[in-house]
């Protein structure tokens, strides 16, 4: 199933960015800072190094399309954009400074917003798992295809979970088995799309579209949900400059996890 | 300053350990529920195999001990111990079973209980690092000394919380810099004796003695703090039916994060 005219440009894009920022990983000056990016956060210099590297893939592909990334913003690449390629150069950057092995390559084919988004593609920059889907064609590791859990009982879930509002249910480890915060919401996401947790929190108000676009239609495309915090449908146009709040779940559950997101 | 008398046999039993387990990582067999364990939790089939491991090591030093572990409680190993060894035979079960790379082996030299113990030894069963201390001589990565971090301003500062008490500051992004759950006490806390990480905190009432004893020393030799939720100094007795509440922190924020801790 990686028969799609995406997967070869995505999986060269995330080669380059490991070649690139390998020696890079767990030193102090990859976490150097260059400048404020445009996505208003500091630009570390593996981000730039690793952005400088999907960039020259990009520009030789022959394609157009507008490239948009947490640092340089947006930067059209051709003629007329025949698709938008949504790119955080590295999610989990503090991870990869401090060689914590757990940060990715998320990657999404779009056109305008979070509604269209046609194609995901995670690379785990770690193992080299693969994670990737196309609308309507199901969602794969590796080319093994995955399915969310089937968990449905609140006292048995593992949650991902940047909530921390005060009372919202799943931070309180009381209510749920295990809330785990790994620091890198594309891969984190993947692994709800692949059912080894069941559901994920972000409201702190500070996810970008380049850290969810990607697994978004993973989850989805795994049998998954994913809603904004009030269980409205995520449109959010693809620009680096906003922020938004997300759950994500199995689907038996999503009803009950947000209605804890509004009680407090 | 790897010269204890200790560090051969810790060293030697995580070898073992990771020999032994290195065909479950990522497995599901790995996680075949055995029993329950003398904890009170669920020996996996992972801690099952890790545990016999250390334990035909440990017979074979030639030294008399008590030995304590979460899944066998406490077994005398020869005549009159000469000290206690305490081990969690794998520490973040969860993430080795489902190949999420961070979980790590704690050993902690002591005698009766969390006060007295004069060696911690943590290895990083993934990057085989190893982190350890003895007591009044420093502590240890690889053989390179290391420190907390000097961080005292709140807002600044990088946690890792399993405290998730509904007003508890450290638990609330907004606050604090960055919050992370990686699910290996054991690792977590070095994390802090390396300055990596500024604090941690554990609340839920779940932690064991096997493990936090190891790192315990470790922080402590590396600058830092630990105490019970209260600043207590921390007396739990050696054995693995006991559960604790703890907060370890780089010495300059243990105060004003204790304040925190009470305010519910």
């Amino acid at each position: 199933m990686n028969d799609s005219q995406y997967y070869k440009l995505c999986n060269d894009v995330t080669i380059e960015i490991k070649k690139a920022t390998l020696g890079l990983i767990g030193k102090p000056e990859a976490g150097e800072i260059l400048r404020i990016g445009a996505d208003g956060t500091p630009t570390d210099k593996i981000d730039d190094v690793a952005e400088n590297a999907a960039l020259s893939v990009l520009e030789n592909d022959g394609r157009s399309m507008l490239f948009i990334s947490e640092e340089l913003g947006e930067k059209r690449i051709g003629g007329k954009p025949e698709f938008t390629f949504v790119l955080d150069p590295i999610d989990g950057t503090f991870n990869a400074v401090n060689n914590i092995p757990f940060f990715c390559v998320p990657i999404a084919i779009g056109r305008s917003d979070l509604s269209d988004i046609k194609y995901g593609f995670v690379k785990n920059l770690v193992n080299d798992d693969i994670y990737f889907a196309e609308k309507g064609k199901g969602a794969f590791l590796n080319n093994r295809k995955i399915h969310v859990s089937n968990i449905s009982e609140i006292s048995k879930l593992s949650v991902l979970s940047y909530s921390h509002r005060p009372n919202a249910m799943p931070v309180n480890n009381h209510n749920v088995r295990r809330v785990r915060v790994y620091g890198s919401a594309g891969l984190e996401l993947c692994y709800v799309a692949a059912g080894l947790f069941d559901a994920f929190f972000d409201m702190r108000g500070m996810l970008r579209i380049t850290d969810i676009a990607a697994s978004k239609i993973i989850v989805e495309e795994a049998g998954g949900m994913i809603t904004d915090d009030k269980g409205g449908k995520l449109l959010t146009p693809l620009n680096v400059r906003e922020r938004l709040n997300m759950i994500a779940s199995n689907g038996f559950v999503h009803d009950e996890l947000l209605k804890t997101c509004v009680e407090e």
